[in-house]
């Protein structure tokens, strides 16, 4: 840890507590450094925006990869103020930046009724015994369609 | 499963191949029901828009709560022509839909070289031994914004 990695990491508990103050959403804010310097940052705006995907994360792994024209942090680091979600855990590990700092993590979280735990529990369970109910519908029509996608030749991977 | 049910998700299969075919980004569509009625579309658009977040679930999710003018999803029924990865699953459940109807799964999309189960098993590891390290930093500092915000009284829950 270096006196950077503090500054930065002070940032995104800045931007939590600024995102709060504001009426923005949650106390949960986030920074993206490329090369030591600011890429991009986010706070959470789910209730001011209608937006349930709009945790830190995710709102600053948008803003990075518009700014840097790419849909892949390379080389980048995250500095959250709060352990991610699984959904921004997600966003991280598609947009595969090199490293992530967090400061409180998903208890702390729980303790003021975020519960991610929950979420993470719910992963592990059987379709049918989730609390949002799974069922699986039409495989055979959706096959050919990734059929397609493998023998397509002009695509970009990701 | 219903007439209606293959209709929604027929139509999710056929946004899927339309957003391929017009080189929006990976072979997946949603749609979300409300009322027996279509709130909202979305098809995946990572490589064109250059966001990583922009899975067909998350367009989707964002735009039918756009629509409804609320974060959460009361009374919807997603339809999806693939199993949700990590991070679409933790947008599913912030925004609380009444239940997800899938076709193909996460073994299909690991076929066609998505490998949701890469994230799933990351997921269940220590922080030090993931793929994208995680390290803890400056908790201390981050506490005292969470227990402003459980002191807060004019805040928004969700």
């Amino acid at each position: 840890m270096t006196n950077r990695d503090e500054f930065f990491m002070k940032r995104a508990i800045h931007l939590a507590e600024k995102g709060m103050d504001s009426n923005a959403g949650g106390p949960f804010g986030c920074v993206i450094v490329k090369d030591d310097e600011i890429v991009a940052e986010g706070f959470n705006q789910v209730t001011s925006t209608n937006d349930p995907t709009a945790h830190a994360e995710v709102v600053a792994i948008r803003n990075a990869c518009r700014k840097l024209g790419s849909f892949q942090l390379d080389d980048c680091v995250i500095y959250t103020s709060c352990e991610p979600c699984p959904m921004c855990f997600g966003a991280i590990y598609w947009a595969r930046p090199k490293m992530v700092y967090f400061a409180c993590d998903k208890k702390d979280a729980a303790k003021i009724n975020f519960d991610d735990q929950f979420i993470y529990d719910e992963l592990d369970k059987e379709f049918e015994n989730r609390d949002i109910t799974f069922v699986r519908l039409l495989r055979k029509d959706a096959l050919p369609v990734f059929n397609k996608w493998a023998e397509k030749e002009n695509k970009t991977k990701y």
